[in-house]
């Protein structure tokens, strides 16, 4: 975040609509795919020049193309010429540090959404942003680079399974959201185990390395939080039908998507309840701890240091201290520091310092 | 909560509308039972196979099927198919880990809840899912296992006491939904008792294992939320009257078990706020036990470790010290040790340390 | 609380409207009053049976019925089919464990409130439920026991004095409300001062028995929240004129109830932040003594344990030990340990320890 | 305020509308001024008896009745009945511990609001009430006592300068506002004063003293907050042009005192904000505190105490001790002291605790 | 912020309408710029009296008049009189501490808005005021000083590229927001390194001056926020096109400013969201810290306590001890010691304090 933040930064001053790629450096080139289908034809194929897109851009069958790969400004800038979008719609799809959000252009709809990863070596959530246009008969997507997240779409484009086939662009446009949301569950269900796993330890064996743990988890949750919340008015825009873009049948899909987000958002805002409470929790038990400790030093310091003095008392070199001459002395000076130590024992215990 | 966030992510991909259990495994037989009635006949009977209910499908009477155990999903599906339910609709039927909602279709509504029980065993509040549909003259309910829950209503439908024989599907409908709502108020009267002997315990003898606890209750307290905050908005929409399918008679019922539902989210609120203020009286209250025992121990040492010096002193050996050899060497420093002594005793007891 | 709650559960099951008395037990006859006035004329009597209410329900004067005591379900359900009210409305009237709320029946309004007392005893706020009913020219009020709140009401009734003779059902509707708000202020006051005094305490002498009168008295709070916060929806459903039962002129009195309403609130609100802030004063607190604590045992074990040290070192019993022999040993060692002592004294009085 | 509220307490049953002044006990004479003008002429007088003003009442000049000192009732009821205000009104206006609002009687609109002074002795905000009454060519203001606030206003009307003598009575309406709202500022000033005072001692010498000045501030925030929030409603109401009493030129003067008033209460919240801050500074700095003192503590206490009890061995008096013959014994004990000694130094020097 | 609200409350009670500069002292020339051009033509001079200004005003191409400096109060009200600008606008034009808002005057609309720059010295962020006026062929803008923000916007009017030339006013207007907009990222940008630095250091060695940052940063931010926030009104109003100054081919630029000024928020939130939970993870560390150091005192304490009260026991000189005769008392004593300490080492070893 930091770093998108430092590279908008340089944008400054420029004037807007410049077209800057603002996110990760990569090497990989640029790939285009598209995809063009009905119900009976089916055709698939990977792009070299955006002009051969043209051909399709106007074909009643539903046209997907598929961008992986921002680095290229040039490419973008070419399908949004061959396709006709706003300039400022091509600077958002470059900006990576976008916020989710879903704009209506009138004869095409564009939403920016965020794909989340568990990057099990940083331990930590890595977000990814991908940008959708919907017209009237295709579907451009804009991702960073290339991922497995659509694999099972295009199976299901490939082999004609499923409604996908029989429906127009406004259903791929859903079934690319929805594929996006639900990978969120994948995200999820590694932050709730991650949780679950600091929960034990935070009864089992609380430490500083815990509190770290705590500390990064519940960062990472506030960055995730961003690329989620608005998530909610995105998809419930979409929802409520107010392009016409999106014909009624699809409609009632995006409701269940729209549901999926809440659930989305729920299990976060739970999960970060949890981790607030866990830090709560982490610094009672180390005042616990404290407790316990001052107990111990207090108990043994309390019972030993007046009978150390005692001690020292007839440990001083007084010729007349007639105590010493005593035959029974030593014994009655053991028996009383005994006596003193006992009772001290019992007065902690009562107190249950013991 | 973990392990449907894990269910739910294993569909990440599928097609929409794909029919798949998420929830606990279950090796019980679904147990489906029909009630056909109308004021004066009543009928009742186990089925077998989905296809009995065909022909109660377009009875006049009020037919009610309560399916027990959602994990034979073709059981599942073949209602579906039935009457005419929407692949979506059957997708969150058999997703237990969804959250409680209201969907219009207008042939139909269909309702999501949560069914509360509070475990003794694990001391921890069970959650349940249930969905509710109610067509012109059926009424559809999913329940992931048998439960007791419906007995009374059973019984009134059986015996044709109250309202119920009297009136139509929606009834039935709200019924079935003021059954699961009065349940929660069993859960919160143990939950409200559970709280009750923590405040006490907490007054008589906090110790770790009562932290434990709390923690445990108000993690426990944030799931539950989950669950019924949604309700609210489910019940608000249901008494608004926006479905043709409840009539106004109704209407009026269902606005009690509105009142009812914000009672219930009322008294988790209060609970809530209740167990967070426990835990910030259990941490002043560990410092308060700290600084009684800094107290205790301060006391102690601050008093015999001057007089331990004074011995110490008059325990070295060198050969020239005049007061080793006076006559009354011995009990002067006695008495210098205990006017010490004293005087730093009254010096605490001013200090309100004694 | 716990307890109207674990009532409520007892209900689960019930067939709605339902009439169960939910609340403490009594043993006290049920009192029936009746006032019937208007201008000129004016009737007080006492009720024995609820047929005699039957001849004023009709009459064109205004009618007061009060009864005080809910225990005697069958007289609630007697006034209840008299005047024609909802079963609903009955059962909620019954159980005293229901937030406050207004409810618009067309032919007559409902409204439910609580009333406050300071019990001094339990040191506690004590609530008790009244339910309002207004009709075209009925008042009906069912308190839980016998009180004193409506007797100034009652002579203003009687004496002819103020505006109420002269003004119809729905100004005697306000004029009970406001009884009832304005008693609030009582309770409030006797909070304030409760406030007040644990301030004082916080500052002069804070110890655990204060944090234990805070924790209650923030309990109580919550509590009383609940009762008061729903009262401005209530009061401003009221005022907003919603129902035809309440004419313009005592609108403008309702609106002034709002006001106070809204007055209470705010005090409720200014001493719950008030009651937060002093938790954290005696948290800091405490971790301040336990600083002096820590400075005073710190200031003398440092002074005198390298002292008692070298009285030890001195009281070894080596054979050869030179200095021990020497003529000014022992004067030299005592100016040692007092030049180390002086110095610790002003270091620790350097950094502001002493 | 706990006095305010003891005393509206007082009031609960009585008549509504009943007048009975709530607020300090005074014992100078209410002081009437009457300002007559418009754009030619202005007349100034005070009066005496209420009737005077009566004379005034309807001419077309603007009339400004300015009453200094609520406790004498009978004169606050005969302005009433003079310029036929609503009973609820005046009975608001005697009410000093009313909360600001806004209430519109159709043929004049009442504002209340606070007067806000900082005391010097108490070092505390000091509140005052006042109630302006705008009617159609006539203002009136009631003060709890004579003051300074208006002074500026009545040089500007007397001299002639400004707009105020152009203008009806709606633009002196709001020059009284003006007035009130910017004295504000004042206030706002000394507690920023106070704010940053507390914040240098929080960092240069943090003491109990300082938590006790925190507090109060913190608390005096609070009340102050009471006062100044519903302002922003009160004044944006009077901006929306509700009234017509209100023209439109006078609008958009509204409208710079509705900024003003957002800006006051955004202040306030900067300064609660940051006073909450100064809390937890507070804590943590004392536990850093608790921790220094640990630190030096350990440090001399871990050093010391091993040597001492290697002292105390050859101490003993056994008489086969053969260390304590050896020639080289003393010195060798010495040195190992020492080494031990040195060793903790670089120990505790490697762990920072130096 | 505290010496504006000082400077404002010298205002309190003038009329409304005087023109006083309310911000720092400055003794530079005020400096006036303007600008004139369409798609054709462009100039641009430094104007040293207004009157210079009269003869653009009504020109049909874009006018631009920049002034820097504002503490020549005449100069400002020159402008306003040949403007025509309302003398409440002067006023806030002169007051450099008002919050930023957008106002519409009909002819005009007048926007102030806050510059933010990073002082690297003061290690603080710096705000300055800038109120932006839009007429029909008009822009004005009153800055507190020369500054290079619209560098880069004027480099591209002189050079005529892009689209600011090839438009109208209102898009002047907007680009000079943008400028302003875009450039508080590159203050996020420093802010975010500061906390990554603060984050870094809190892990590696949390110290007091740690603690003093963070309690500095959290300071600036809340000002921070308070200049930011209201941005999101502002520019929201401009948006919903309520003014017919600013053309529909605009309106879709504002937009994708409204975007910047939500992530603005947005990031702002995260780092005050995160600075908080830095605070809390510092007071936990502290405590951690104090639980090590409190547990190397004990285990010190309490291994060597016992051990030196045994030699002192045994440095008594009474003359019956006859342990003191034994051959092996010396070693057996000894031998005790050793056991003693490890036995207690063992015990800490298991309780995990070693």
């Amino acid at each position: 975040m930091y770093k998108s933040i430092g590279k908008i930064s340089k944008k400054a001053g420029l004037s807007p609509g410049s077209l800057i790629y603002i996110g990760e450096e990569r090497n990989e080139k640029t790939k285009i795919t598209l995809f063009n289908y009905d119900e009976q034809s089916f055709q698939e194929k990977q792009i070299e020049t955006v002009d051969e897109c043209l051909s399709f851009k106007d074909s009643p069958a539903v046209t997907w193309i598929n961008i992986d790969g921002l680095h290229q400004v040039e490419i973008v800038e070419n399908i949004g010429q061959c396709f006709g979008l706003h300039p400022l719609l091509l600077e958002d799809i470059l900006d990576t540090g976008h916020r989710p959000k879903m704009e209506d252009y009138g004869e095409y709809v564009h939403v920016i959404l965020k794909m989340l990863f568990f990057d099990e070596n940083s331990n930590n959530v890595v977000t990814e942003q991908i940008s959708i246009i919907l017209g009237s008969h295709y579907v451009l997507s804009f991702q960073e680079r290339e991922g497995e997240i659509f694999n099972q779409l295009k199976e299901r484009i490939r082999s004609g399974l499923g409604r996908v086939r029989k429906m127009g662009a406004d259903y791929l446009f859903y079934a690319l959201i929805d594929s996006i949301v639900d990978s969120y569950f994948v995200v999820l269900e590694k932050l709730g185990e991650k949780i679950e796993l600091l929960e034990e330890r935070l009864v089992t064996n609380p430490s500083p390395v815990t509190l770290k743990a705590i500390h990064k988890l519940k960062t990472g949750m506030i960055f995730l939080s961003k690329s989620v919340w608005p998530l909610r008015e995105v998809i419930s825009g979409l929802e409520r039908g107010e392009t016409p873009l999106i014909k009624e049948p699809t409609g009632i899909y995006l409701r269940d998507v729209y549901d999926h987000t809440i659930q989305v958002i729920d299990t976060l805002e739970t999960y970060r309840d949890m981790i607030t409470g866990m830090l709560d929790i982490y610094l009672t038990s180390i005042n616990n701890k404290i407790s316990e400790i001052m107990k111990v030093l207090t108990v043994i310091t309390t019972i030993f240091i007046p009978l150390t003095f005692i001690a020292g008392v007839y440990g001083m070199n007084f010729e007349y201290m007639p105590e010493l001459q005593w035959r029974w002395g030593y014994p009655a000076v053991l028996s009383v520091m005994i006596i003193i130590g006992v009772l001290m024992g019992f007065y902690f215990k009562r107190r249950k310092w013991l």
